[in-house]
C-alpha cells in the first residue's frame, strides 16, 4: 500500500506543482475535482471524467448519507466501486450542506442535528459520524466538520465559529482511523480576518492533517477579497501539505489562487453551467443559447479534444439546448469539464517550466480580447 | 455512388434476411432503428448509438421543420452532419405528430394546415412539402405523408381515409427527386380490414415505391390483432422491396412480425422506457425502480455489454434513476438501445442459419420463466 502523501516537484514563484499519493493513485496538483455530489458527476459517465485528464472526484457527504445510505455505499463495497472511479475520491463533510439544503437545523457543540431535505427525517452530524460516514463511503481524503458562518457576519461570530471548528477538527483527528493511502484534511476558518485566519491554520497545523483546506471562501465575496485573504493565509500554512480551496471557482479564480499557492480545488461550475448552456473557452465564456449561434458551423472551442467539440457545431449544441435534449447538458457539461482539466494542466506544465507568468497573461489577454460571442 | 436497393440473402418460413444499399451505407434486415427525433437519439451521443450496432436512426419531419427547422439543417449540410450520424437515416412525413402533437389542425385534399406546439405558428403540410422537407434533411429513406385515423374508426372512415393516402402517395412519388442512394417509402393504411389493407397495398405496388411500410398498427389495438393484420397483409406486399412496420414495439411485437417478413422498424419504446426506469432484458423487463435493486450489485444483465451493464450494478442505476441524476437515463438508454440491437442481430443469425423457429422458442421461454425481478 501506498502512505498517504505530498510531495513538491518543482514551484514557480508561489505556485506549487506536486504530487498527492493515496491509496487510489496519484493527484497531480495543482488540481480541480470534478464535483459528483450523488455518486456521479452530472450528466457524465465516470469513465468519460477520467478521459478529460480528472484523477479525482469529489462526493458529498449530506447527499450520499441521506440517498443511497453510507451503510449501503459500505455494503456494496465503497464509492469508489458504486460510482465505477478507480481513482481516489475526496469526500466533504456534510456540514455545508446540511446548512444550505436541510430543513429545522439545531447547532450545539456536540454537531448538528437536522432534518432532511429528500423526506423530512431526522439525523445528526458529529465531527465523529461525519468521519464515520466517510470511511464508510472510503473516501481518499475525508474532511473534518466544520462550521461555515456567512461571511457577510461580525468578527465576533466568525471568531466563536473558528474557535468551534477548531475543537470539532481536534474531534475529526482523534476519530480518523488512519489507513495507509487515506488523508485527512483539517479547514481554515476564519472569515476575512487575517488574524482569525492565522489563528485558525496554526491551531489546525497543531492538531496536525495530510493537507490544509481553505473554507468559507468563494461565498459571495469579490474576487480581490478572496485573494486578499489567501494572501495573508499563505504564509500561515504549511509548505509540505497539499493546500484545498473548497468551493472555488471561475477559471480566473483558480488562476489567481494557484498563483497564490493553492493545489487543489472543486467547483460545481463546469457542471451546473453545462447544464444551463454555458460552455467555458479558450477565448472566454459562450452561451450557447444565444441566437447567434443558430447558424454557426464552427465547434464550441476549434482547440478542444472533447466529443462536443470534436463531433458537434455550436449549431446543434444550440438546437439541444434550445430543445432541451439531454444531450446538450451531456455535451456542455463534458466539453466544460475538459476545459477545466485543460486549464490545469496547463498550469502544471507552465510551473514545470517555470514560465506560469506567461501562461498566466496569456490567459488573461485572451479573455480580455473579449467574449467570444463577438468572434 | 451506391444505388437504392434492397436484396435478400436468406430466409426462414417468411422471415427474411437482406440488405438495404443507401447513399450512406447500408442496413442489414430485420433492422430496428432508434428514434432521433428532435436530430438526436435522447440521451446518447450518436457514436454510442453506432457502437451498439444500429445502422440506421429515425428523425422525425415534424419536430425538425418546427425546430430547428428544414432549411437551417439544409445549410449545415444535411441532418447527418448535423446530429454526427453517418449512417443511413430515415425520416417520417410529419403527419403522424401533426395528428398527435399540433393544434388547430384542417385537413383537405391539398394537405393539412395547423400550428405549432411550440409556438403557435401556422404551417401547411402536404405531400409535396413533406417530401421537400425531408429533401432538404437529407433522408435516405423518405416516408410518404399519410393519413392515420384512429383504429377504433368505422370501416367508411378508414377506407375514405385510405383513399386520401393513396392519392397522396402518387402525388409524392411525383414529387420525390430520385437521387442515387435514396429511397421512397409508401404506407400500406386500410386500419384492421384485410380488404381495405389489400387495395391500399395494390394500390401503391401500382404507383411503385422502394420500399412499403404497414402503418395505422401499434396505437393500441392488442398484439394478436396486429398480427391478424399482418397476415393477411403481407402477400400482397411485394418480395423484393423492404417492409417497414412503423411505431413497432415490444421485443415481442417485433420477434412476431419478423416472423410474418417484415424488415424494418422503429419505436420509442427503448429510449423513453429508459428514460422512466424501465430496462429490457434476455430474462424479461426490469423496473429498475423497484426496492428490491436498492442493494443488488449484480448487473441488470449480465450478458449484455452495454457499458450500463459492463460498469454499473443495479443497486446504483436504481439510485440515480431514484435520485432523477441524468446518469441514469443516459445509461439505461444505452441498455434499452443495445438490448434491441441484439435482439435483431440475434434474429438475424437465427434467420440466415435457418434455425428462427428454435430462437424464438427461446425467447419465449425465457420470457415466460417469469420477471426477472423474481430472480
Amino acid at each position: 500500500m501506498t502512505a498517504f502523501s505530498y510531495t513538491v516537484s518543482a514551484t514557480d514563484g508561489s505556485a506549487r506543482l506536486g504530487q498527492v499519493q493515496t491509496a487510489h493513485g496519484v493527484i497531480d496538483t495543482p488540481a480541480f475535482m470534478p464535483v459528483g455530489t450523488a455518486g456521479t458527476v452530472k450528466a457524465m459517465m465516470s469513465n468519460s471524467v477520467a478521459q478529460t485528464g480528472a484523477q479525482i472526484v469529489l462526493g458529498n457527504t449530506y447527499h450520499l448519507m441521506l440517498r443511497p445510505g453510507a451503510d449501503r455505499i459500505e455494503r456494496l463495497g465503497g464509492l469508489h466501486r458504486f460510482m465505477n472511479w478507480a481513482g481516489p475520491i475526496l469526500t466533504d463533510s456534510g456540514g455545508f450542506q446540511v446548512m444550505s439544503l436541510s430543513k429545522l437545523r439545531k447547532m450545539t457543540e456536540a454537531g448538528v442535528t437536522f432534518q432532511s431535505h429528500l423526506d423530512g427525517s431526522k439525523h445528526e452530524l458529529t465531527p465523529e459520524a461525519s468521519i464515520e460516514i466517510q470511511r464508510k463511503l472510503d473516501s481518499n481524503i475525508t474532511m473534518q466538520l466544520d462550521e461555515c458562518p456567512a461571511h457577510t457576519e461580525d468578527k465576533k461570530i466568525i471568531d466563536t465559529s473558528m474557535g468551534l471548528s477548531l475543537r470539532w477538527a481536534r474531534r475529526s483527528k482523534d476519530a480518523f482511523d488512519d489507513r495507509e493511502g487515506y488523508g485527512l484534511f483539517g479547514i481554515v476558518q476564519g472569515g476575512v480576518f487575517d488574524d482569525l485566519r492565522e489563528q485558525s491554520a496554526k491551531g489546525l497545523i497543531d492538531i496536525g492533517f495530510n493537507g490544509y483546506a481553505v473554507g468559507g471562501l468563494a461565498v459571495g465575496e469579490p474576487q480581490e477579497m478572496m485573494f486578499k485573504v489567501l494572501d495573508g493565509l499563505i504564509p500561515h500554512m504549511q509548505k509540505d501539505k497539499p493546500r484545498y480551496m473548497m468551493g472555488v471557482g471561475t477559471p480566473a479564480d483558480i488562476v489567481g489562487s494557484v498563483l497564490r499557492g493553492i493545489d487543489m480545488f472543486d467547483c460545481v461550475m463546469p457542471t451546473r453551467s453545462g447544464r444551463t448552456g454555458k460552455a467555458f473557452t479558450r477565448r472566454g465564456d459562450v452561451n450557447i443559447r444565444n441566437a447567434r449561434h443558430a447558424d454557426d458551423p464552427r465547434p464550441i472551442d476549434e482547440h478542444c479534444i472533447c466529443p462536443a467539440c470534436k463531433d458537434y457545431s455550436r449549431a446543434y449544441i444550440h438546437h439541444l439546448i434550445k430543445a432541451r435534449e439531454i444531450l446538450g447538458p451531456m455535451l456542455l457539461t463534458w466539453h466544460n469539464v475538459q476545459y477545466y482539466q485543460d486549464l490545469m494542466a496547463g498550469l502544471r506544465e507552465s510551473i514545470g517550466a517555470s514560465n506560469l507568468d506567461a501562461f498566466v497573461k496569456r490567459f488573461h489577454n485572451i479573455k480580455s480580447q473579449g467574449d467570444i460571442e463577438q468572434l
